[in-house]
């Protein structure tokens, strides 16, 4: 199976095929299913060992580096966490039938919507093979087919993992073609993807720019995007300057490789003297590089100097824009030309101006006095993630269950007509 | 301003300012300007008829049918059934700022999903100019500006109300560019909307299914679809027949060119020869010519023939389709293969069935003893409706003020951070 978009065309058929199946699946089979998923991850331990030694010899031949190859390799204890992940999804509660509340209209009929899956769901990600298996027990318990295309660095390991979970699919008698991979890792095909509406109801591109803006570009298809994020920190002058530091800190050294780390600090002129003082030593013992505005580095002058583009760069790592502004309302207007929306936060115990930043910014998480690296599904207690859109409709900041289900009108009438 | 192009980047960059402003506008502002667009509407009554005369003698010079220009035709009962509406969208609830629920985790922080406003909308629509005042109203309502696209045959009638209700926004204190209608009848122009997510957050086109597919094709912006409504009525083995009677008269007779009416009728083989005894002569009485398949005609062999294009046709018209089927399964597999999703009821005093149609049809709307006609959001209790979205995602079926919105997550801490 060469030709892209003849695997497309193959896939997306039989996807579409399972996904009516799997729509009017009971829970029970369902997490009958991703339990034996879990079991067989991890009887066939040994093969998904062998399979991801061939993605990581590729990755070391070709010069990857050593952080790429560390999220490549799976261990015994990953794949246990990845079976444990399975579990955890088969004992979160079923979305698919809920109907949140029905009302009675005045003609008598009862108007509710239900909870239902949304059908095919195509994810495009990179090399963390976990993913394959998150992606793939969320979009099942949710009652929707998946469609998987995982970075080509990882072809082994998913071909290996989506393999295994078919099968498990198959013994608990659900379609084993729930779950599939792509074989082709031409980008032709990623893009194929998001151009067959009769086959596939959405498309979750997580990935380089470049390869979203494709997708977004060709897709008859709705995309829900997982772009990046420069999320902000703003300390306010009546912040409780222990609780900044503890966030500010958190929020950048925690994790700074994921789209929720914080990449510029905004702090209100008023406490910068005493605030920059304390803050920029403990981030430079943390191995943090600080790049401040004029003002910033009048406080502390031995900063390198931030440019434009620093206001605007997901680092990723331990780099961090610092810029001194009036007041808040400064800092809202610096967030709402720089930040991408997904994730941004004000320290302060001030109550009025908690409230207007919780109006004024429009991203899709906005904190008061936590650190924007709560902005997640486990976090905010969605049970699991499969992302973190930063689209606006439909799904906007961590994506659960629920965000993989749609809803449907159900009226309940008694022979009621229009009149 | 000729160039389509040229049009759309300076309308939405101004569409883009006002939306930030209206995003922060008080819900007392927003409706004191829905009251004043009404009252101008009444007041530049002859305006208004003189713009849309303008439009009737064209559309007439043109040829079109007495009930196309019908549709176009603006009256003074019609222009204050306008401001009416508009003077309902201002009593309405406003959904902005609304938190269904806080959740507080287990660290202490509290997290909820606060209804905010998409943006930019962009509609596109026909012939008829209440559509423009409905859908103006109703996205100032949810705190979003709009670019409305109306029929070309309706251009005066649209520039005129767009004008009026712009300068009732200025004089309210809110941005005039909120409202806008695009002046170039151009197709370009339509397709070069969705193209721009830096100006425009959303696109909603209802109108022929070439126009369409031809934005959907082309989008970079999400799109909403309104697509055409193949409607079905089951009337199983235990229905009330009295019942069944008046909802298929109502699903087909009751207003014919709309995308809620009933296009196909499935009977249950234990009841065809009763019931089509009944029902068919009423239809006909009413003026309805039904196509039928050989069962049928087996009981009624006048009726035309129904040929494998009438089970998807939208007729929009007092045309037919009537098919008799073994029973539940096969009319659900029928609506599974021939449905456009948007509306399918059943007919039964059968409890169980009623459930097993509840469950298995996966349309916008399912709807058990009650007519295809009530799937509206007035009927629904929406308060009032923009479209009925055929589509999966954000929303789906009659699309009201909350469809208008989107949530962002609140996160209420005491200075949180990820362990």
């Amino acid at each position: 199976m060469r030709d892209p978009v003849e695997e497309v065309l193959i896939k997306g058929r039989a996807a579409r095929e399972a996904a009516n199946l799997l729509r009017a699946a009971s829970t029970a089979a369902k997490n009958q299913a991703l339990l034996a998923m879990a079991d067989a991850l991890e009887a066939q331990q040994k093969r998904i060992l062998e399979a991801n030694a061939q993605d990581i010899q590729r990755a070391e031949r070709s010069g990857a580096s050593k952080a790429f190859v560390d999220r490549l390799r799976l261990t015994p204890e990953r794949i246990q966490g990845m079976a444990a992940g399975l579990r955890q999804i088969a004992a979160l509660e079923d979305p698919v039938g809920k109907i949140e509340g029905m009302w009675r209209r005045p003609n008598g009929m009862w108007v509710g919507r239900m909870r239902v899956p949304i059908g095919v769901i195509a994810m495009i990600y990179e090399a963390r093979p976990n993913v394959t298996v998150d992606a793939a027990g969320l979009c099942v318990k949710a009652g929707n087919a998946a469609i998987l295309r995982g970075g080509s660095e990882a072809v082994h390991s998913n071909r290996m993992l989506v393999q295994l979970l078919s099968d498990a699919l198959a013994t608990s008698g659900l379609p084993a073609s729930a779950v599939q991979t792509l074989e082709t890792t031409d980008h032709a095909a990623v893009i194929e993807l998001a151009r067959h509406p009769e086959y596939i109801d959405l498309v979750i591109p997580r990935g380089s720019e470049a390869l979203i803006r494709a997708v977004v570009e060709n897709a008859r298809v709705p995309v829900l995007k997982h772009f990046k994020g420069v999320c902000h920190v703003y300390v306010d002058r009546e912040a409780d300057q222990e609780k900044a530091l503890r966030i500010v800190l958190n929020a950048k050294v925690q994790r700074p490789s994921v789209c929720n780390a914080m990449e510029t600090l905004l702090v209100d002129q008023a406490i910068a003297q005493e605030f920059l003082h304390r803050v920029i030593p403990e981030l430079e013992a943390a191995g943090v590089e600080v790049r401040g505005c004029p003002r910033t580095r009048a406080v502390t002058p031995h900063v390198k100097e931030a440019t434009e583009d620093d206001w605007s760069a997901e680092y990723l790592d331990l780099v961090l824009a610092v810029r001194v502004v009036d007041g808040l309302e400064e800092a809202i207007a610096h967030i709402q030309r720089y930040s991408t929306g997904l994730a941004d936060a004000i320290v302060t115990e001030n109550y009025g101006r908690a409230m207007r930043f919780v109006y004024a910014v429009d991203s899709a998480a906005v904190l008061v006095n936590a650190s924007t690296r709560l902005v997640d599904g486990g976090e905010f207690g969605l049970g699991a993630e499969i992302g973190i859109s930063t689209d606006r409709l439909h799904a906007r900041g961590p994506m659960g269950l629920e965000e993989l289900t749609t809803k449907k009108f159900v009226v309940l009438g008694s022979g009621q007509v229009r009149e």
